[in-house]
């Protein structure tokens, strides 16, 4: 009797996990088209290479190195040896000893490999913000090279830092010193993927003809809006999976609500995002902006990600605006700076990142403006860092930049051996 | 023990609502890709402008207002105060208290918070469908004013008096006195939102060049089928979670073998209305008619949704073509009567609601013709003559229609300020 | 209270059949975004409208004929008769009544209905493999009748000889007999598809122009690669469905972990894919190529497909990395022996299904080379025989090809009257 009630909660917990990582999964689908939409034609088959592969990669690398890295998961893998035995016995017998040892009410208890698929499909999102920010002039392979170190090395060490529980080389522990909260990841996934974009993009250089003498900006538009928009409405989704998902359990009553409130105020602080954007944009620019309010409620979702379980949904409706707005600022500002960001990713991810870290001590009275600042500054200067060295390496030694012709011709062409709209574009 | 069987219960139940919420916000994306694909490219950027937009408006205020209107949810949102406490912990209480009161055998208990979720994503719906029939010369701004009205008052009302169970001004009570049977919304949504859309349709006047003399009707190609296509392929998959989610219960048998059910049917009703509009279109034109074969999928689903969990599949299927004969008839009726609906959406969702809703008493006992129509007559009229009044303050006001050389240039230069596909189409 | 544990664990597991099913039904909508971006923009209306026709008719064939002759679950539809009785109702009453025959611990229990379900939306794939094979130059409606045989007869008998425990023809049970083992159907659906495909290839011949004098091939390429990237995108999340609901329960732990277990290897073996066929084409090639690198991805599912819970997730990703490869060499070969097929499907189902199939014993001791090469041997005389005879019957009575000059012109005017991209190509 007993057994079957935790028989059951085990299964449901397992499929909730791996429902809400399928929908992290999709927001792969999702960068892809936004970035494919926001791009020239000529620079569209490259995107797309990019953003497919670096998926892939992301769950390799993760696999093979970074879940050992991040939470000394790698007996996951070894346990499993490449003996014929059956993966899904040994599986479970590992956790019903495991159950036993815990006693049941020890807590949540369900599939190790629903949890690696949730933690493994969530790294890509990371390097995803990374190839909008350096789109259009990036060398695909030292792109992906860096795919490689990013997703098995840089991003799994901060994180162990933080949902790892690991100190920080040993110096202090930003959990257990800062109380730092970041329930899914504005800072951890977002800023994060921010930051090493970032230091892509100054190594870049901006595009040719972005900006101009003078402080002239020339607006480089998107070759497909419903592209872009489809895109932004596979995030939405996906970021229900993203946010809900990392309730880490759904089977008691007080999981259950949370995960609700999650999805509400997920849901809610995207539509607060993009209106906000939406109004500033027009009140800027005098038209209704279709990428400044996409941007909005990606910003919105972005905001709200350090902490959906906490505040009202009227509440993330604003955190979720203050967001929205935010970025159409941040995008203004980075094109004065001349940071040329094709997609807004650094305005997107990293200024409202930032924000969704600094709102959470707002909701959440066990976090403090101090504990969040020392997080977000531990995670930028770790990524930014090491980001740069390993961008600076590349550039050394492959160059990280196309050359000005193919920089001109679009680098689908020079890239990838073909146009990702033929006929509909004449060369 | 007791306790564990109900909060897994508990658990499963609110996972049933959010996973079914999803996929109904998914289908904003299905009416943005639907839409953007059916009208020309100059008119693009705007018409994803508005779908996305209507879907935040949406949910906005549904949450600040509608919720209350409809079910006197309001309490949900005000026992959240904003004072930093744990929304989920009061959550959890509150639900707690009420099913000790109730004893768990009292019935489905679940998060209050999942089954708003599932209650606000829902509402976009209606106002989707109204951004289709005005699509491609209505102005960008009172489009969107209609939509806070509609979203917040309009359809919330008229929600109140059938799946609310309050009386209609009093006066009469469409459950307790006609017996009107709406499983997931038939008439409630689709029909609401093409009475709306009619509205509109007759204060906007057709499109230029739609209709010459000597009663001449000239066809306006979409400009990306594929998107178009997209677009169908997104509302199937949703209205899984539209029909499957309205069962409001999963977690016992006979809830479990409803929703089950509900899933089969809308399939299958679905496939039915494709290939009846397909083979009525091929006797028609002589041709396999792909945009009428979208909207044939389209009106087998919106035929299904009055009643989706008591036909056996093989009635669904004819259910579903039925409506998906119709829609073609419909299609060539309002056009003859030069009722311009550039996607269709008030044949697909007028017409069709209301066979949906008439062909309940087909396979539901309890239901009867007049109950039916007792229904459909006071949704059509609510709506049609407020959003009538809506739209005419608006016309008043600011003027609802674009200006005849913004329509031929296209609205998406005039209200957003950009091109949805710059470099495919020569200006 | 045992009840209650018992209907937990039905609801549980038919919603996870639907989740499961609806992931699946969505692997339509991925088949016919990467036809519809591979092919050539006059050919796109036309492909579009084959894809979402054919997932109608194969949902409706399936229900009328094919189930029964599958699993004999024809009492599922005959019970149900037009009586007005609530279908919901019956199944209930049904299903309680084999539970208590069976008892609880008899095993999995749960809604016909959603077992259906996951059959129906199963069926579409195959079908949707053939579409790609011949596009462009096979008539429509010959093409949708082949679609009623195949999906109402052809698959559902190979169908019976494999899942539904059936011996062929009364002459050997591949299971029992052989211990012929296919998880998912690598090449229960894949390959099936692939041969139909085959002998429709074989009988139509190849693209005009496809092939020139003294060996020549001249690529022709397709017309919206973030389309086809968006395609290949839906069918990894499909497939996610489609492997993880073919554990068919997931109440228990060990069904639980098993679920999860084919969740994370159909993740990496998709993966592994991608980046061996990225690295295979780079090598040959000197580029990334996009469509390459897409059919790896399908190709490592294809081939995980077979038996994706007992690799190691190490294992999978080098199972898929071996497909990945395989396909690259596979689309080269048959354009070698000039067999045109424009999106590479016979290379992506038909080789790599095999590939899958043999794979099996390498990780499954209950399986054998000689037992998989006989099951893959049946299911592949068994459909290709068939289908050319069908294929070969509609080539006599209405032919299968489109006369010359509709294949210059492009079959979307010819067969659907209207062009897929009215504004961005010139005619």
């Amino acid at each position: 009797m007993e057994n079957s009630i935790f028989e059951l909660q085990y299964a449901l917990d397992t499929f909730y996990f791996l429902v809400m990582g399928a929908l992290v999964m999709w927001m792969a689908a999702g960068f892809a088209m936004l970035e494919a939409g926001l791009v020239r034609s000529k620079n569209t088959t490259e995107i797309l290479t990019k953003n497919i592969v670096l998926y892939a990669i992301a769950c390799t690398a993760y696999m093979a190195i970074g879940y050992e890295l991040m939470y000394g998961g790698g007996t996951f893998l070894k346990d499993l040896a490449l003996d014929g035995a059956s993966s899904a016995e040994l599986l479970g017998e590992a956790v019903l000893a495991e159950s036993a040892e815990a006693g049941f009410a020890g807590g949540s208890v369900y599939s190790n490999a629903s949890d690696f698929f949730f933690q493994v499909v969530f790294v890509a999102t990371a390097m995803s913000i990374v190839s909008g920010a350096v789109a259009e002039r990036m060398k695909l392979w030292a792109f992906l090279a860096f795919a490689v170190v990013m997703t098995g090395f840089i991003y799994p060490m901060e994180g162990s830092w933080t949902w790892g529980g690991q100190s920080v080389f040993g110096l202090f522990s930003l959990g257990d010193d800062y109380g730092f909260s970041d329930f899914a990841g504005s800072g951890i996934v977002h800023l994060a993927g921010a930051s090493a974009a970032l230091a892509g993009v100054l190594l870049l250089g901006a595009r040719k003809g972005k900006y101009g003498p003078n402080g002239a900006i020339h607006p480089i538009p998107g070759a497909n809006l419903p592209m872009a928009t489809l895109g932004t409405f596979i995030l939405w989704l996906g970021w229900f999976g993203f946010n809900g998902g990392s309730v880490l359990k759904l089977g008691d009553i007080a999981s259950a609500n949370t995960v609700a409130m999650v999805f509400v105020n997920t849901n809610a602080a995207a539509a607060g995002g993009l209106i906000a954007a939406l109004l500033v944009a027009r009140i800027l620019f005098g038209k209704a902006d279709l990428t400044m309010t996409l941007n909005g409620a990606l910003a919105g979702l972005v905001a709200i990600t350090a902490e959906p379980s906490t505040p009202t949904p009227l509440v993330a409706t604003m955190i979720g605006a203050i967001g929205g707005a935010l970025v159409v600022l941040s995008v203004i500002a980075l094109d004065k700076l001349r940071i040329d960001d094709p997609v807004g990713a650094i305005s997107v991810h990293g200024t409202v990142g930032i924000w969704g870290l600094m709102a959470v001590p707002l909701t959440k009275a066990e976090a403090s403006f101090t504990g969040q600042f020392m997080g977000l500054i531990t995670i930028f200067l770790w990524v930014f860092v090491t980001s740069f060295i390993v961008w600076l390496v590349l550039k050394v030694i492959t160059g990280i930049r196309v050359s000005e012709e193919d920089e001109y011709e679009g680098v689908d062409l020079s890239e990838c051996g073909m146009e990702a709209y033929p006929e509909f574009t004449k060369s």
